[in-house]
């Protein structure tokens, strides 16, 4: 039996992560063992907009060594964007544009590595090549700093950010110990995560003994009730001599109004953007009076590779990698999946989720994972995170600082006579 | 020939660092190989205030295992001050209460870990203690991440600033790059120093290959110039599609104003504390369109033990040594300095400054560490701070977290009847 050759499409998608070229990495490891399935492997300059504007990336031109070091790099490797494909409806013309691209470079294979307007962007993709009649093989790849994808049991790039989360939140707890007699008795971290939880959350942690850091966790989940804050942060520097708070940017006040934007006004009286840590701290000084600082660790959090979790970084390699094993074995519209065999010792599996149960579905954190006071967690959410910051994975220094690759990303030759205007 | 046993008092003080107690562990592990010279080392507790209160903390109680796990812990275990003993002639009784614990608890050696101001103290105990006829050996030990001591080629605590600057910058630069065709052009990390860019000039040491982040860098001294400074960025953004910038907390304007204290105002029409980073994005968004991102990593950037510099530990570890053995040697108010002994391969020594050289003498950065244009650092510069950061030095993990030990920092029973009013 003679198996067909064809060519493979991998794009990165939205928000870039610590481990999305470990993905990456083990898509195209994954690619290159099977050379007698997969040709080309080719990836979308900036994600899919490569793919729409024929602005391919040829990945055979880059050497084994540095596609092996994708697996310790951060970021996305060729470029990601945000450009969410309308649905079929409203802009036909883009999955007709893609289909065109593929046809005109033979590519039988849709790797799309992203959340979940991605996931849904795979399975339109899968639906409307059926419809055409293009035989196209289109599977999903999780990633998201959010872990707000439903079916798996976390998405890669979270277990990351958790980690970075905890260990900043631990070490500035003992900084802020250490000053807390003379000097600041405050210490407000502020987290990625607009709509969920899950990155405030990990802060939590980071405290594993009695009175240890962080002491307040501010959730996005739970509406900010300044008045049983300002108590909160009062009874904790009595107890402990000082606070420490993580912070989600997601925060709101009973007006459903995010507290970043709702307390400052720049010199021209427009609302601030970004940055409720200095909101938090300001409001603990003007009405209880301590000296404080504040960190945003913003893109830092998400980028820092240097303190990776190494079961993040595992779990990131073995979906791409199960991504392109799914792929060759005849799957198609689907995303595989981490499926937790145990949370102690931790253990766990690829699973598989068909595209259509992920798409525009947002995984939302328990209730129970918070304690009823609302600013801490549970055992059980401890139970859940903890497996997600095991183990480290260094990547290499030299000189003192970590080396990270950048790959030649040469061009393929365009066929298409034609461009693509980007709605 | 019998020599003198006499107990020692170690204290901490100012801002801590990473590294700080890696000196407290090299003073504490060399005060215990030489019992037959030095009896208990006692530790202040909140650093000189824990001496003027007699609130000290018996070190002897701590487990040979504990002190050893100082070297990895960020933080200043026995707490630390910002507490500036006044001059002689202002508050004597400050001097004269010193020496009352000490002769109360038979000490003998009088170890100061600190900056500028701590070398001060030291040396003003020195004095006053000779003056008085009480014997006392005085020794300063460097510390500050602001990297201002004269004589010592640099400071303990600098170095592992420094690496976490230069892999944060590094870091998010990947990120921004992958993210600039379509979302964030702009990121700025707001970085300490108050007076003096050495921090600032860290974060240059990632950009070691052309279009490298960090592409601008905003020092605190060089006077901000606006249209220089977004003429700049408008060209970055061209050439490289995106703009990574590194801005010092110190940074002011042609009027001498901090430039964080200078853009924005609260609800209340009061300057907002602290915050270049969002007001010079903002100022980007503003001026010339483009979407932005920024972190202020305050306490994170010396609290960052999990990325500490080795070079940083080792000698940190090793002024600590020194310390006692200077004091065991006979020396008297002197400080143990670096002292470079070769840039590439890199070598150094432990030298030895007189207290009266340090004591309020703060070492700027050279001009010519910056270049002309004001916003990079130049080869020199890079020569003197790339050894700094060499080598890792990670701390132990458990459960994904890095384990700092917490002391327990026994009192020492009292042996006075008078208290102590703090100024």
């Amino acid at each position: 039996m003679t198996v067909e050759k064809r060519n493979a499409f991998y794009a990165q998608s939205g928000g870039v992560t610590a481990v999305i070229n470990a993905s990456a990495c083990g898509v195209i490891q994954t690619a290159r063992a099977h050379s007698d399935r997969i040709g080309t492997l080719y990836a979308g300059r900036n994600g899919i907009i490569g793919a729409l504007t024929e602005d391919l990336i040829d990945t055979s031109r880059e050497s084994d060594a540095d596609i092996a070091a994708l697996r310790h790099t951060p970021s996305g490797a060729f470029g990601s964007c945000r450009y969410k494909l309308k649905g079929l409806d409203k802009n036909r013309a883009e999955y007709e544009r893609l289909i065109e691209v593929f046809r005109a470079h033979d590519i039988g294979y849709f790797f799309y590595n992203g959340g979940g307007d991605s996931q849904d962007t795979s399975n339109k993709v899968a639906q409307f090549s059926r419809a055409q009649g293009y035989p196209l093989t289109a599977i999903g790849i999780p990633k998201t700093v959010d872990n707000d994808l439903p079916v798996t049991d976390n998405c890669p790039g979270f277990g990351s950010v958790a980690k970075y989360v905890a260990v900043s939140i631990r070490e500035a707890g003992f900084d802020v110990a250490s000053m807390a007699k003379t000097s600041t008795k405050i210490f407000v971290m502020e987290v990625m995560g607009r709509h969920a939880g899950w990155i405030a959350a990990a802060g939590g942690l980071a405290a594993t003994t009695p009175g240890a850091a962080p002491h307040l966790i501010l959730f996005p989940e739970i509406t900010f009730d300044e008045g049983d804050f300002l108590a909160k942060v009062d009874a904790c520097v009595q107890t402990h001599g000082y606070c420490a708070i993580v912070v989600s940017e997601g925060l709101r006040n009973a007006q459903g109004q995010f507290v970043a934007e709702a307390g400052t006004r720049d010199a021209f009286g427009h609302a601030q953007l970004g940055g409720v840590a200095p909101v938090i701290a300001q409001l603990i000084k003007d009405r209880l009076g301590h000296k404080f600082h504040w960190a945003v660790a913003d893109y830092l959090q998400r980028a820092a590779r240097h303190i990776a979790s190494r079961t993040d970084v595992e779990q990131a390699y073995a979906l791409g990698r199960a991504a392109v094993e799914m792929a060759l074995a005849g799957e198609n519209a689907v995303m595989p999946t981490i499926v937790r065999l145990a949370d102690e010792p931790y253990a766990w599996e690829i699973g598989k989720a068909a595209l259509s149960e992920v798409a525009n579905v947002e995984q939302k954190m328990p209730r129970d994972f918070i304690t009823a006071d609302g600013y801490g967690i549970t055992e059980a959410c401890r139970r859940y995170l903890r497996p997600l910051i095991l183990g480290e994975d260094y990547p290499p220094y030299v000189d003192g600082l970590p080396q990270y690759v950048t790959l030649k990303n040469l061009a393929v030759p365009k066929k298409l006579a034609t461009g693509f205007a980007l709605a």
